[in-house]
C-alpha cells in the first residue's frame, strides 16, 4: 500500500523571507531581501511569502514591507503574498501588487496571547476586518493554524481546538489553512491523527502542512501527509528562521530537504534543488551565519553524481 | 492502515563509541570513552558497539580498542560488540569478554575498495576466518552491508547486489544484517523498495537500518521500516560521527531524536530520553565539538513539559 498512491507533484509554500527572517537576531537590508526573493524565484518556487505588513514595533526585522512588496519582482507563475495581522496591516498591502494574504492564530490560547497580545476568541473577531475585505478586494488569503503539534506553554493541545479554529477561518474567506507544528514536536502517528482530523472535515486542496525540524521529525511527518495524500508543504530555504524556543535549534523544515525528498520519490515539485541549493547559500551570506538545513550543508552536487 | 500495527517495542543498536569516533578528527583518550560508554548504558541501550578490533595503522582513533574492551562495565542486560575486520582482530577480540562482533562490507564494490583496500569477493573470502571460527566461539556475528541506497563513488547501487552479499554473511553465520544508508542520501520509496526486497527473503529480526541524516531523510526512512516491520534500528547518540564525504554535514541518525519519534509513536525501546540527552552532552565533551543531533540541540525539558 505504502506509497502506491503518491501524487504526481505538490506544491510548495515558500516562507522564508517572512518567517525565516522574521526570526533572525539581525535585521537584513531590503537589497538583501529582495535578491534572496529572486534566487527562490529563479528557483522555481511559485508560493513566496516575502514579507509581513506589521507593525515595525513589533517585527523591526520586516519594517521595510512595503518597499519589499514594491520592489518584487515580475516572474511569471510566481505569486508573492504577505502576512496581514489586521485591517492596518490590510490597508497596507492594498497599496501593493501582492495578491495574497496570510493570517496567523494559535491553536494554544496561551501561545496566541503571548504572540499577539489577544485571545484566540479576539484575535477571529479582528481577522472579521482583514479576511472578508481582502476577499472582496480580490485578494486570496491562507490561514496558518500553530501549536497544533504542542504548545510551548500548555504542552499538548487538542487538536479540536485548531478544528474550530480552522473552521472559522474558512467560512471568513480563508482558501487554505496551514497546519503548524510551531515547535518542532510532531511524530508521525500523532501527524496521522491530526491530519485525519482534518481531512475528515476539510478538502485536500484546503490543507496545508507546516512543520518545524526541530526534533529531526519534519520530514518523517510530511511523508505521512504525503501518504494521506496532502499536496501542499509551508518550508524555509536552508532552514532559516531556527526556533525562537530553542536558540540554536533548527525550525522551519528546510526547502531543500523537502525538495530532495519529494525528488527522490518521484513527486514532482517544479523546483530545481541545483538553483534551490544556490537560493540556501545567498540565505545564509543574507543573515550571515550557519544555517541548520541538511542538504544546504552537505551539498548536492555529491548527491547524485 | 498506516501506523495500525506497530511493534510494541523495537531494539536500538548503539554505534557511537565505535562509527562514530572513528570518524572523528581527534583521538579520544581510552577514559573519556568509558565513560561515553558507561552514560549509553545508563540510558538504557542494551547494545553497544564499543570499539573495532582494527589496525592501529588504518584506525588510530580506537587504537586503544583491547582496552576500552577489557574496561567495559558490567551492566546487566547491555551487550557490548566490537567491528573486527580480519582473523587479526577476531584473535584479539577473543581476548576480551566480548560477546559479539561485527564485520563491514560494502554493496558498491568501489566503496568497498576504498575503504578495506580489497573486492567485494576478496573481502567476503576474508571473512570465511573471522565469522564461522567466531560463532565457533560462542561469538554472535553482526554484518554490516553499507552504501545500498547509493554510494560516493558509484552513484545508485543494485540492492540485489547487496541481497547477495547478505545471503553470504548469513551462509556464513551474522545472526543480523545491518542495511546501510552511509551517505545519507536515502528516499522513503526508495527505502520501501529496498527493504520489501530484503524481506522477502530474509526474516524480520535478521534486518536491521543503519540510516544516515546527512540529507535530513533519516526517520522518514526510518518510518517506512517501522510500517513494514523492521525492529531494528542503528544509532549514535548526538549524531555522532559525522559524514566523512561532506565535513560539517551529518551522518548516523542520533538516538535522541530516533528515541523522539518512537516514544512519540508509542514504540517502547528501553532508553530514557532524559538520561539519553545527558549521554549526548557526554559525546559532546568528549570530542570537544558541536554535535549535529537535532534533540541534542534542542534539549528534552522544553519537549513535554
Amino acid at each position: 500500500m505504502l506509497f502506491d498512491a503518491l501524487p504526481d507533484s505538490v506544491s510548495i509554500y515558500e516562507v522564508s523571507p517572512r518567517d525565516g527572517l522574521q526570526n533572525e537576531a539581525v535585521t537584513v537590508p531590503t537589497t538583501r531581501k529582495l535578491r534572496l526573493i529572486e534566487a527562490l524565484a529563479q528557483a522555481g518556487l511559485t508560493r513566496i511569502e516575502a514579507t509581513s505588513f506589521v507593525s515595525p514595533k513589533w517585527v523591526p526585522q520586516l519594517a521595510d514591507a512595503d518597499e519589499v512588496a514594491g520592489l518584487l519582482p515580475r516572474v511569471p507563475d510566481v505569486t508573492f503574498s504577505a502576512l496581514c495581522p489586521n485591517a492596518k496591516g490590510l490597508e497596507r498591502a492594498l497599496t501593493t501588487k501582492i495578491p495574497e494574504i496570510a493570517v496567523f492564530i494559535s491553536a494554544s490560547e496561551t501561545h496566541n496571547r503571548k504572540n499577539v497580545n489577544n485571545t484566540v476568541e479576539g484575535t477571529l473577531a479582528a481577522f472579521g476586518e482583514v479576511i472578508a475585505p481582502a476577499v472582496k478586494a480580490g485578494l486570496r488569503v491562507r490561514g496558518y493554524v500553530s501549536t497544533l503539534w504542542g504548545c510551548p506553554y500548555e504542552g499538548e493541545i487538542d487538536p479540536r481546538a485548531g478544528l474550530r479554529i480552522a473552521h472559522r477561518l474558512v467560512e471568513m474567506g480563508c482558501y487554505q489553512i496551514s497546519l503548524g507544528d510551531t515547535i518542532g514536536v510532531g511524530t508521525p502517528k500523532q501527524t496521522r491523527d491530526i491530519l485525519r482530523l482534518f481531512m475528515s472535515e476539510f478538502s485536500i486542496p484546503q490543507i496545508a502542512m507546516h512543520m518545524h525540524d526541530t526534533r529531526g521529525t519534519a520530514l518523517a511527518n510530511v511523508v505521512v501527509g504525503l501518504e494521506l495524500g496532502i499536496r501542499t508543504f509551508d518550508a524555509s530555504v536552508g532552514g532559516l528562521g531556527g526556533c525562537p524556543y530553542a536558540p540554536g535549534a533548527a525550525g522551519n523544515v528546510a526547502t531543500e530537504d523537502l525538495v530532495f525528498m519529494l525528488d527522490g520519490m518521484g513527486v514532482k515539485t517544479g523546483v530545481d534543488l541545483e538553483k534551490l541549493w544556490t537560493a540556501g547559500q545567498v540565505a545564509k551570506a543574507v543573515v550571515g551565519r550557519d544555517l541548520p538545513g541538511k542538504v544546504h550543508k552537505a551539498g548536492v552536487r555529491s548527491l547524485r553524481h
